[in-house]
């Protein structure tokens, strides 16, 4: 349990460091060409999921996230204490990213972010990123364990992309991401939307992918 | 079937998704610099190619394209009771899509594209286009089969730049993307030739690949 | 011998699209930003090379280029009969490539470049280059032959960046660019010194790939 | 042994070659636009490191860095005495590689540095970033050792990004660089203070990863 807590919390700070640091130097580069700055953020942040997801995948399962651990553990794949365990490990995790980033970027270390991210279109951004990352994890267990860190980290460098929040996915990052003042920041106050949102993507995957991708007894 | 046509059906709607966000999303931030928003586009929709086949692949084929699916029928590998009902699907499920990535973006749902692309250099590029799709697909379950994902995403990622079209290399993309007034749209009076031409680029293939790919008695 | 050669030349053809199309592509769009333009080249010629040495790899060996071509048969390990059919159909094939890409973009199909590309600089450039690519495709068929076609795609992708005459690598290649008045072209005069620096790169490695990658008694 | 030092001077060199050459080649081109000539610069280090890694791995285990050399030797899994031969050729090879991309560049072989690169943002950064590239290597070699070169290429092309030092982790590479007055170059009075952060990282990878990635009896 040592060693999963350890993996869960560390690679979610690796993953805070990947989202939050690009997106600092992105910005800090770009000269005003947010596209380019988002295409890096978008670049880092899949190289980071492939690595933390392949090393530390047979430690903890490489959730990172408590939404996919909240899934698992409403499918009935994980006992619910440790999820509770998890969940906050995550949380800390990535903040402890995020301040660690900010050491290295030169910034005051705790920061409140002024970034609004708000509004139905992102919420049903956020709806679907989540659905959409829960769809990837539980489509490639089923077909391909091994493209996992793959598909994840694909897939989340494609959604940064086609939705209009950036697909955040993942409650422990939305929350780590109100401390940095940055390029990935979010206002503390939209956090909560985000999470109920998560939350939502979250419930329509527990309807819809069983129905999916378990085997039907008829065709 | 239920869970084949759930795939087709969810799969295209990723795909356009994809295709349409990134457009958006890319057009919006590059202030003009239209280079860095074909290239979000193209590496935004090669990392849901390589998502949607891979998970998706082992329940329905993971087609997501009425051009893949009569080439298969055409060359008696599926019935066509069965590709009569995955085109429907296909071309509903891209068109859902494209409402969704409306919603997603703050857009009216309903539009009609008013973007030119006609002309013989784009349909010659579709030609082009589409028979290279399926050279891709037909040589890759001949050499490895696990690749395919990947040839297909980066095919089309590579397509997009070496084509004058982009590449749209499929009929339910192609008339989906009428239904959106944005970077990837298509005037819907410009969307029946470009079908022409990928049924045209369809027939080069079921002529030329067998000879290339298939067991030969002699050497 | 009918479907190595069809292999060699549709591969080719194939190869020479991707490089030309997606200069022209890259250059109309980036306005004058041709560090972008280049990107883009750099990124679909790569995945342009994964899709055909994937493809084609069982058939042909997918060599596409005659340096390659020519060490295997200086190596023994390829008949000169059949590299003397090979080396023809790969320049056909490539100069096809170029038309049909002139023809996709709507440009006049029979061109000459006049980009300069000459100088010591960039003949040392096409040395290194050839040798690097000798050195991961024999190495990868040592280590690895199934990442062969990742380690060329890649290979090239970068050395787009780290040569001053980005990487042609390939006779059959350079004589194609000649016919194109492109972003990727290349004055018919400066072609027989890239060739010559292509063989000199070729004859590197035949003398350094055995003593790194051979087997030896003594450690 | 032979084989193993030439692989290591040889891989060494391509790394410089690969890092270096496309820093010169993305500056030049896009004026003044240091984010994508960094993204060219991270991408291109990505492919060369995928591609030296692949090929030599089996050959010397490809190290091409110092602390990687030091890290398997302190925990007893290399012998001290090829880990004295293995450091100072790969500086040599370093070096040079550095020299032939002046030569390919056709600008002057001999030069020293004047970029500042110090700092304690800088100096955390390395540490960061020297300890992650050995986690992502002890790690991939624990859970999947055919994914090393692909981690430590997705590593490296993410940490260029998410550190203020643009990641160098790698003492051989850092003086090496001391050797270019370019983009990718450093004041060679910085180099000892890198080293030191370098070392720093390698020492809390000692501490940190056998807890993390070493079997446990107990959970």
């Amino acid at each position: 349990m040592f060693q999963k807590l350890l993996a869960e919390g560390l690679g979610t700070a690796f993953l805070l460091i990947g989202v939050v640091g690009s997106g600092i130097m992105g910005e800090m580069l770009a000269g005003g060409n947010v596209a380019i700055a988002l295409l890096a953020n978008a670049i880092t942040t899949g190289c980071i999921l492939y690595v933390i997801i392949t090393t530390l995948g047979p430690i903890s399962g490489a959730h990172f996230n408590p939404a996919v651990t909240a899934y698992f553990t409403l499918r009935g794949e994980m006992k619910a204490s440790e999820a509770a365990a998890y969940i906050p490990i995550q949380i800390a995790g990535g903040i402890v990213g995020v301040w660690l980033t900010h050491a290295m970027f030169d910034l005051q270390i705790l920061q409140t972010s002024t970034t609004a991210r708000t509004g139905g279109p992102q919420w049903i951004s956020e709806v679907m990123a989540t659905f959409g990352l829960l769809f990837v994890i539980v489509g490639g267990l089923r077909s391909r364990p091994d493209a996992v860190p793959t598909l994840v980290a694909l897939y989340i460098t494609g959604a940064y992309w086609f939705t209009s929040s950036t697909s955040f996915a993942n409650p422990a990052v939305t929350i780590a991401r109100g401390f940095s003042d940055t390029f990935a920041g979010i206002n503390p106050s939209h956090i909560a939307m985000f999470v109920v949102a998560q939350a939502i993507g979250m419930t329509v995957a527990l309807i819809v992918l069983p129905k999916l991708f378990e085997p039907r007894s008829e065709t």
